[in-house]
């Protein structure tokens, strides 16, 4: 967990708690907070409450409530980011790495469901200038997609016709809402999840032969049938 | 648009204008306000404000600020869903069907990225039995995309290893993303997106020759690499 810059030399309000430990907790509180009641529907004073001190100690640790959403949403980004660009430096052709990318951004996610809710869910909430600074200029998460993508398309493995970044937005999409659907304990799990998603996304992109022969399903009671239902 | 039940005989309040007129216009400016400021940051008093009204009259047309959610949510899926289940009902094969609705899909949020932002965005600010309303007991708006790929499978020209479940969520994913980075006159058009992600999709599903073969691109320089950057 990071400590935020020239909040180290403060005191700790009398608490015997050592400060790490009470920014940690306050960190804790505060992703908990957003993520039920959403940005704006949160105040400091819900925070303090539930953490059993007084609004005004919370000022030993940040200034207001955006402070504490941007340093909740530049962990939950650093973590993130860390993950998918470790696994995109892992050994492998870039649809393997695409494949591996995918898996390990949907579990991360899954297992971090709160703190990635309320980083995809709130960011509009920060001030532009806010938002660059976590993101960075370059969009460093999309970049990680993107890259894979041109690399595949230079190496011959994705289709010529594939335009990257668009590609790369609409992989994006598909794993990013997961966050809106995924329960814990419900019907798939997060490596099923990240399994089927990493396969459609590398079946979107390959170019003929790449990829072994997908079998049509076995047509049902052998009828032909491309009239419209209704 | 839709009229209240019950609301069509309250009085306009001293307005001169029609009570349809007005309530358009409410319902026009409430969907604007929930845009800009969030659902929980907007009030009844900004949405009286910018109409010229005081918050008082706005009691004439609903209850609460919930309810008025509640009515720009049903109508932005109302229209939503009218559309994709015109495109889904048209002529054509499963996966045809699919890319006329994923594009037509596109090309709708695009034209209307005030009302879909709203409802992409608010949705979890109504109670989940008001959600439940709007979204139909099967998740109509899913059952769409859902029924597309089970015809395409049972047709064989989807995969058999597709579960129709998870790439419909998929397919959902990446196309409701889209309210999130398009912008009007910005680097591609709503039909290049929309046309783009149906070929991603398409791909993603069909069996085996079902589609025509897809050349790949290129290889730069000729070069080999298999082996990871950092």
């Amino acid at each position: 967990m990071r400590q935020p810059a020239g909040r180290a030399e403060r005191r700790g309000g009398g608490s015997r708690k050592p400060r790490e430990e009470r920014w940690a907790e306050l960190f804790a509180v505060a992703t908990e907070v957003f993520y039920e009641k959403g940005y704006e529907g949160a105040s400091l004073q819900h925070i303090a409450d539930r953490l059993g001190l007084l609004k005004g100690s919370l000022y030993y640790y940040i200034h207001s409530k955006e402070d504490l959403l941007f340093e909740v949403m530049s962990e939950v980004h650093r973590q993130g980011l860390a993950n998918i660009v470790e696994l995109a430096s892992r050994p492998g052709d870039p649809l393997q790495r695409l494949r591996n990318v995918v898996i390990g951004h949907v579990d991360h996610m899954c297992s971090n469901l709160t703190g990635t809710t309320v980083f995809l869910h709130e960011m509009a909430a920060l001030p532009e200038e806010r938002q660059a600074e976590i993101l960075g200029g370059e969009h460093a998460y999309r970049s990680v997609f993107l890259d894979l993508v041109q690399k595949g398309k230079a190496e011959g493995l994705v289709r010529a016709d594939i335009d990257p970044k668009l590609a790369s937005l609409s992989i994006l999409g598909s794993v990013n809402w997961v966050y809106r659907w995924f329960r814990p304990g419900g019907e798939f799990t997060p490596k099923q999840i990240g399994e089927h998603f990493a396969d459609l996304i590398v079946h979107s992109l390959a170019a003929d032969g790449v990829l072994p022969a997908a079998k049509p399903a076995k047509p049902k009671r052998g009828k032909k049938t491309t009239a419209p239902e209704s």
